[in-house]
């Protein structure tokens, strides 16, 4: 198998960010193209829960994914391992994901031949929230581990996300995590987000996600 | 007890930071405080790990913290249960600190009277690294359910730190995670790292990490 590709960013382009997205979503829709885009805190799991949701789904749809890294190709490396078409961009430093840097990963996905693509965001929670990438969909992922407190540290990732996966829901009794808690702190700032509890390391929780996500794809693409 | 004071930071004033930061720790060291930056991912027990640092040190050494969030007290509200001066900066989105918000936040502890600051940074393992807050020392955290693949992920963060405290060692059992790789690949970033292993739940390991931060400590303020 041949090697990962790599795209290196070269700098963030900023201004006229919203307008970049919006026309890149258009042109995604137009295409029957469902863009997810996937954020989290470093380490709570959003390449396993990838490499489980291509699992499930890779029968019935047409996959690809792009992965956002300061440095490596450790979580393409595993993607490609499965042969799922993927993308590394490695962001030299960059906190986040812009539209056209999408735009730059997308070109090298031949996205016209899939259904859906997984965009996993640089691991931050502060960042990426501020920065549309063009996604139908934001999606964020929050492990156990990192504990309950998380939606008032950092309101703004949780209120831009369409759906919420909790993860690591197997080591629950290793810490002090309190799941209505959450689910109340969440809801608060975000009525009508849709929350999954989920352990990608097992597998537990895994079909209600990727349901939704299936039923998101097809809306989109049939829109 | 009287609430914890806010410190609302307004923008971000780039330019020149590393001036102003050699030139606050220059301040530090004359007035004999060691100011200790304490930075790490969201969620990895920042925190917890302050507290059991007072726990161990406040009989010997006159402690302040500084908490840096984007939002909410509830880092601040646990340190000032304590009874140790605590300043909330609040980031209003920003991803960092710079040296003139340590600053201003110092401002609000009165650091003559202090012998160690702790700051705790944004939850983040991009940003913070790129910024110097005018510390004595750099710290970082990284707890065993993040991955031993962090390293690889974000080595500016490990190569711009003394010490690397990796916490929630209780856990080991339930995540895939190899201590000695985790070491070989922070050792190869930054061959003169200390490296301390803890669990600030328990208790364990925290007297390795308390003598160090206290002989880093006395070491400072003789100088």
């Amino acid at each position: 198998m041949n090697q990962v590709r790599v795209i290196q960013i070269k700098q963030s382009v900023m201004g006229n960010n919203d307008a970049r997205a919006a026309k890149l979503r258009e042109e995604l829709r137009e295409q029957h193209t469902f863009l997810l885009n996937l954020m989290s805190a470093p380490g709570s799991g959003k390449t396993t829960t990838v490499l489980r949701t291509i699992e499930k789904l890779r029968d019935e749809l047409r996959i690809g994914v792009i992965e956002a890294d300061i440095d490596s190709t450790v979580d393409a490396d595993r993607i490609h391992a499965t042969g799922i078409p993927v993308i590394q961009l490695r962001t030299g430093g960059l906190c986040h994901l812009e539209a056209e840097m999408t735009q730059e990963a997308l070109s090298g996905l031949d996205p016209k031949a899939l259904d859906l693509v997984i965009l996993e965001n640089v691991g931050n929670l502060v960042c990426p929230a501020e920065f549309d990438t063009g996604a139908a969909k934001n999606v964020m992922l929050l492990s156990v581990p990192e504990g309950d407190d998380k939606p008032l540290k950092y309101p703004l990732m949780f209120s831009t996300c369409q759906a919420l996966i909790i993860n690591k829901i197997d080591t629950i009794a290793s810490f002090d995590f309190d799941m209505q808690t959450v689910k109340n702190r969440v809801k608060k700032l975000n009525p009508d987000i849709v929350i999954f509890e989920i352990s990608a390391k097992t597998g537990q929780g895994m079909l209600a996600w990727t349901n939704w996500l299936r039923n998101e794809t097809i809306k989109w693409n049939q829109s």
